[in-house]
């Protein structure tokens, strides 16, 4: 079903939320990146075929648009990419499609997201992808040591002064080829499809329209319920085997048991083939929430890896306990390995800068209730801004989102102001909760497949890929089409 | 025709924009302020009448939303005042009319502002006065001295964190109020119509509509052509009276040629009777072009100031030289005193806070080419940018209110996005050339009249106060009770 090579080649994302200096509560917060799963897997054979058409420039960034104190002034060099091999140029207003990178280096988008390049040609659009400050190559102050030192330094590591930065970075390049009058589509997932949506309703005089794919921004200030993400998460395993649902369900209160018995870490220990010992119940209990959440997630077409881990609990022997069907599970959706949970691992740029974004502004509040199959585990503000300020020393502005782009009564709000924007989710994507679901107005609409995982409709376009998924793209592309078609009717009225 | 009384109780005005340490480029940039001329005059007695009604609170307000840097938590106490006396209440979702504050101590915009206190009763509307910071006693580090010490303190003080703060205080008495679904319209003249109007663009969740005043927002980046400014006022005084027109126009040269004489400037400051000796002619020109300017801004009925002044050189005795007239048209504007020009008197908080602000964000590119009745002064952006250097440390940004809020090609933009906003303006304001003159679309429309002034619509109403003036503010009440209809219809069909 699943070949250990795939499962093996993902397992850098599956760990990124895990950081032993954060606390439980913080490590809950599932990532917000668009790429996830078996993409990273696709990585070197996508980069070979675009990379010859991209070039790449840097921008000399203002580290704060917000302020005009003297080290407001200071700049940083901020990566982007152009592909115009498609463009249709400024004389005759051709679109430009761009991308808003998100919470890590532009590289794994350059090689993931494909909506762009799969539809540059049709809409004679040039390409750009901005890579978000504090990534990559984009981070001011000399150095990534130096850029994430303490809270001076990271204060300016936000999304008002990111979209900021796009607003002059986009500005730029349409002064540079003299397009002042193409339009420009922004397109984001995930954290990158809310900075996309967010930049329309701030920036409407900079882009036209923007597709936010599995952009969960009403996951802020309890507009929706907290247990929203684990309960889709759960639906997905539930709708995938009932009988796996509930052999997850009933396993945490077996680790529990298998703890308390005498020598019960070291046993589990060896049941899962730890990489280092077990040191409490939670390592392993954490390790299997976030496979599991991953795995709903990114729980794509055509492997399905909710399917996979399902495969392994339900295929294990007959007479296994448990845990050794939730071991079965986690081997088929890992792959044989020579040791599990507790791995050996890198500490990414994303789980770095995640963590500082969520502890500030992203405070998307997610805990679990009792309708899961999982233990529950409250989201509690106090606590998680206690922990924030430990880490950071200050602490989070849990409102500041809803107060800064709105969120409550988003349909009320929205309905009469605003346009062109669309918001596309997977409705098995856990996040999907946090989306835009339902029509807010003509423009303001959104695309929602049952069967969709987190950012599907943005990855680059496969032979394999279903028909409710080709549909999807088509609708999105023909949205945005009609965007376009009536900007210029508008341009040449409003010239004349 | 006017009298002395009159005359000199609107002096403090009129000088506002003279400040000895600041070149001749930046004290042409004329005040953007709702009061102007004779209005301080009425301030007393007004404030007796609404002063009981009005309740005064503080808010503990964040230094700065874009920053998460340790210093950004800082807080300072932020004044606003609140009229509850007409609010028909939470639960029937009554409006709250919210008047943003400008460059100025809100004191006296209490007195001033009419708009609200004259329409709460018919809309059962709360009334909110809110502060700008930096201002009256909406002082941030302690003290007003050290809040403008520099550029380090400075930097805060800018449209975006105000109209944040704006943000937060109008969410905070919502929430205080349990108000959470009244609509508020926000108000503002001038430099606060500015902010008014982008708050409703930036900020949909939190107002329903702007009524934005007098608000130059095209005099950004060239968008409006440098010499609209004074291109108006030379044409108040044309229309006022052709002769009056070039007799102004001829003065400057008559001064030149009065200065080139043997005590050429000691025999012009006995003939202008100024309080001290003229160390040179640009003293005498710089305040004859700001009573001109000032006039034709604040050219309001029943008086009209530019008639004032014309009344004055055009009533001359009939041979009377150039300057004498010149100098009478000043004794009919400013009444009879012992002395004119270079008259002592205290450096105002707009003198100082708006000098800062057009130093840094609000660079409002206003020159002189050959077609007006004064001397040609082009505004060259390079030397005010090192003028401001120099005074401030930090060079201003000049394109960012374009680049935050858009401007460039308005109509393209907003056409099809955003709604609810009135634009109103007196065309005899100078102003008016930088602001919006035609209706966007059926919801961002343009409120004109051909014969008003700066920011006269939302000042109190009075008894003298002339059709088109009383027809102008009925319009903009009845496009206001349009949004609030709407809006509470879209509310019913919401909570359903």
């Amino acid at each position: 079903m699943n070949s250990p090579m795939f499962s093996f080649q993902w397992l850098p994302f599956v760990c990124l939320i895990f950081l032993s200096s954060v606390s439980a509560t913080l490590i809950n917060i599932p990532r917000l990146s668009p790429i996830g799963g078996k993409f990273l897997h696709d990585l070197e054979t996508v980069s070979a075929s675009i990379s010859d058409d991209l070039k790449t420039f840097y921008y000399d960034q203002t580290l704060d648009h917000f302020n005009y104190r003297p080290e407001s002034y200071t700049t940083f060099q901020q990566r982007y990419v152009v592909n115009s091999k498609y463009w249709g140029g400024a004389t005759s207003n051709a679109p430009i499609l761009a991308y808003f990178g998100a919470e890590a280096p532009l590289d794994g988008d350059l090689s993931a997201i494909g909506f762009l390049a799969d539809n540059a040609q049709q809409f004679r659009a040039l390409i750009l992808f901005i890579e978000h400050r504090y990534y990559g190559k984009s981070i001011p102050f000399g150095s990534r040591e130096e850029a994430l030192r303490n809270a001076s330094t990271l204060g300016y590591f936000n999304s008002a002064q990111a979209i900021a930065d796009y607003a002059e970075i986009i500005t730029h390049v349409k002064e540079t080829l003299h397009a002042n009058y193409s339009p420009v589509i922004v397109i984001g997932g995930s954290y990158g499809g809310m900075l996309a949506s967010w930049f329309r309703l701030k920036y409407p005089h900079v882009a036209l329209g923007a597709l936010a794919s599995s952009a969960p921004i009403l996951y802020f200030d309890d507009i929706t319920p907290q247990n929203g993400y684990f309960s889709v998460v759960s639906k997905d395993f539930k709708e995938a085997s009932e009988t796996c649902y509930q052999t997850i369900q009933k396993s945490w209160s077996e680790i529990d048991k298998a703890t308390s018995q005498p020598s019960g870490l070291s046993n589990l220990s060896e049941e899962f083939k730890t990489c280092r010992p077990l040191s409490n119940s939670s390592e392993l209990k954490n390790y299997l929430e976030s496979v599991y959440s991953t795995a709903a997630q990114y729980n794509h077409p055509p492997d399905y890896p909710v399917t996979i881990v399902c495969g392994g609990i339900d295929g294990a022997p007959s007479d296994a306990s448990i845990l050794e069907k939730i071991y079965a599970g986690l081997v088929a959706y890992r792959g044989i390995r020579s040791c599990y949970v507790n791995e050996p691992r890198n500490i990414s740029e994303t789980t770095v800068g995640w963590r500082w974004q969520t502890c500030s502004e992203m405070v998307i509040p997610i805990g679990r209730g009792n309708d899961t199959m999982f233990e529950p585990d409250p989201f509690i503000l106090s606590s998680y801004i206690e922990q924030c300020r430990s880490i950071y020393g200050v602490p989070p502005r849990p409102h500041w989102v809803t107060s800064y782009y709105g969120g409550h009564d988003i349909k009320l709000i929205l309905h009469n102001f605003g346009s062109n924007i669309i918001f596309s989710n997977g409705l098995r994507d856990p996040y999907s909760t946090g989306g835009v679901l339902g029509n807010i107005s003509d423009t303001i609409v959104a695309v929602s497949t049952v069967n969709g995982s987190h950012c599907l409709d943005i990855l680059f376009a496969k032979e394999s890929d279903p028909e409710w998924l080709v549909m999807q793209r088509k609708v999105e592309v023909r949205i945005i089409k009609q965007w376009i078609t009536k900007y210029h009717a508008d341009l040449l009225a409003y010239k004349k």
